[in-house]
Formats: structure tokens, sequence, C-alpha cells
């Protein structure tokens, strides 16, 4: 069925553009403002309507932000991440639930997507590798959207965080995101990105 | 050095909420209305600037709008997707160098992240995959922003596209990104998402 409910054609101001990308940063340093649980909503919301392969939605995302989780997350994080991530309001853990097609007959009805990943455990870890984190890029693009700045961390031990978050749902963390509202006078220069040349060609 | 030249704290208005998350759509059919060569490195700038991992920038773009490239392309599409990437302005070939690690004593010059990757393919194929992964979501996300429609795809054969466009760079493929003005009175209706208790937990 046609769905005209749509929107395109138009640019984004400069403003939205500036906040999105131009002139957004990584914070490593934050307010004393807190992130509330109906932001942390908002902003899955928005993350849930980015588009996945066959609607798969993958990703899964535990929002750390009680005194008891961050003792435990930080015994996960790597030295050179411990300071930012201990006083950042929220940090998200990035996960996939490696079971993620058991909700396809709901999420793509209209095929047997389920099937395509069924017994095939290394392309199905893939796929959810690949797919949950587009959500994670939209997760830091929709913080930024709500006024929030995001952290993006790799350094962190994922099978430790495992561990002590996810023993029970079998999800498996993939990256640490700090969300809060960023101190930009300890945000430190942009650093260099490739040229049009360098990583793009026109075929 | 701080930067204070950034913005924060204020979320985006709605026009912008909607053409970003809320009713954005993947297109499957297109306007008769081109995409330039400008608006593709528009585009690229604004990927660019988005975070990856020690700013490692492992993203690589062909953007295929030549008719020669179409049909090159067309060979390694999936039967399901040949007749919105036919009729495609342009399409974005999404891969990832696996020699990035060479570009980041210029790209991440306060340390010596080079040597975090040297010698480690099976690790930097990883971070390379999930790094150019987040570039990929970064352009649908630029894309919207900057008026256009965006239709990821996952079905194509990605050894017949490197060998295709990416033998000389070694770049390795992994995913499709359609992009142009979409023909919304061909959007299918949304399908169903998570909700927040499925895919979240606060911790």
């Amino acid at each position: 069925m046609p769905d005209t409910n749509v929107t395109s054609t138009e640019r984004l101001d400069d403003t939205a553009l500036d906040r999105l990308f131009r002139r957004a940063r990584t914070a490593n340093a934050w307010q004393d403002r807190p992130v509330t649980d109906e932001t942390l909503r908002q902003l899955y919301d928005l993350v849930s309507l980015g588009p996945t392969s066959a609607n798969q939605l993958p990703g899964r995302f535990v929002f750390v932000r009680s005194p008891e989780g961050r003792e435990k997350l930080l015994q996960a994080v790597s030295a050179g991440n411990l300071e930012k991530t201990r006083t950042a309001p929220v940090t998200a853990v990035i996960a996939y639930d490696p079971q993620f097609y058991e909700q396809l007959p709901r999420l793509f009805p209209h095929a047997d997507a389920k099937s395509w990943f069924t017994g095939k455990p290394e392309f199905a870890e893939r796929s959810a590798l690949v797919n949950s984190t587009l959500q994670a890029a939209y997760l830091i693009l929709a913080a930024r959207s709500l006024g929030l700045d995001a952290g993006p961390m790799g350094g962190f031990d994922a099978k430790k965080t495992d561990e002590l978050f996810l023993a029970e749902s079998g999800w498996k963390s993939t990256m640490l995101i700090n969300l809060g509202y960023g101190d930009h006078s300890k945000t430190f220069d942009r650093l260099p990105r490739l040229g049009f040349n360098e990583a793009a060609v026109l075929a």
C-alpha cells in the first residue's frame, strides 16, 4: 500500500547540519546536567525508526545510569576511557541479539526471512553486527538531534561486559557510547579528515 | 587545545526530526531528478565528519552514476534489487580499505595508532567493517539531511562488486545505498518496530 506520509527534497537548515555534523563533536567531559529516562525513551524511539536489512533490528541497548550500574561497567572500561565514563550521565552499551531472527515473522511479515538466518550462525552474527552498528550510528546522530552529545568508545572489554550485563539475555556487546551534555571547554581540536579524492570515486 | 566552536543542548525542530527519522523512509522508486556530483561532494563532506574509532575513517565510497558504471553494477545486484537500482540516479557502493591504518599517522597523530593494527589482519578487518558501517549510517542520514532519499541494500554479490570496481584499490564492499529523490507513491507502509522494553534495558 503506498504511504505518502513522508517528507523529502528539502535540505535541513545550517543550524541542523551544524548540530548533526559540521560543529558536532565527540564529548570527553560533561556538564553536571542529568539525562532523564524519558529522554532515553525518545532516543530509542528515533533509533528504532532507522533502516536495517529486512527490518531485522538486531540492536539492543543497555542504558547504564544508576550508581550501581556505573560501578559495574567501570570494571570493563579501558584506562583511557575511565574518567569520561565515570562522569557521564549515561553510558549506552550497544549490543546485538544473535537470535534476532526469531522476531522476523513479526518484523518482516511478507517473507520467510527467519529461514534466511536459521542454522547459519556465522551469517546471522555478521548481519547482526553490521545492522546493530548502523543502529549505533543512528543513536549517535539521534542523540545530537535531541540536543545531547555522544562519546562513542571501542576501548572496553566486551566479554566482561557481556558477563556483567548480558548473561541472561545472551546479547553481545560491541561498543559503548557515553551520553550527556558535553563540557565543550574540554573538547579537543577536530582531527583531519580524508579528502573526497582519497576516500571516494565517481564511477 | 579546547575548541569551543561547537553547538549542543538544543534539540532539532520537528521538521528536522521528521525528515531524519520519523517520516523518513527507504525509497524503492525514484523521481526523474538527477543528483549532481556537487551534491555527492557535499554528502561526502558531511559523512567524513562523523566519528570513527581513533579517527580511522576506513569507509570508502564509489558513487556509481554513469550509464557504464550502472550496467556494470547491475551484474552484481540481486534480482529483487535490480529495478530500483537500475532506475536510481546514484548508487553508492560502501566499502572499506583493509589498509586504512596506513593513514593513521596523519589522521590520529597524537598516538602510534598504526601499530595497533599492523600485522593483525583479522582485528583490522573487523574494525574496518564496524567503523565503515557507522559511516554508511552517517551517509543515510546525511543524505536525508540534504533532501535526498536513501535505499540501503544488502542483497548484492560483494565479491563480484569488488572484482568489477575495487580490483585496483583493494577495497572491500559491504553494502549498496541507492540515492536520489524518492517517488513516495511507491513507498510501502512502515514495518513494525520493537518496543523499548523489547530492545532496551535501564541499568
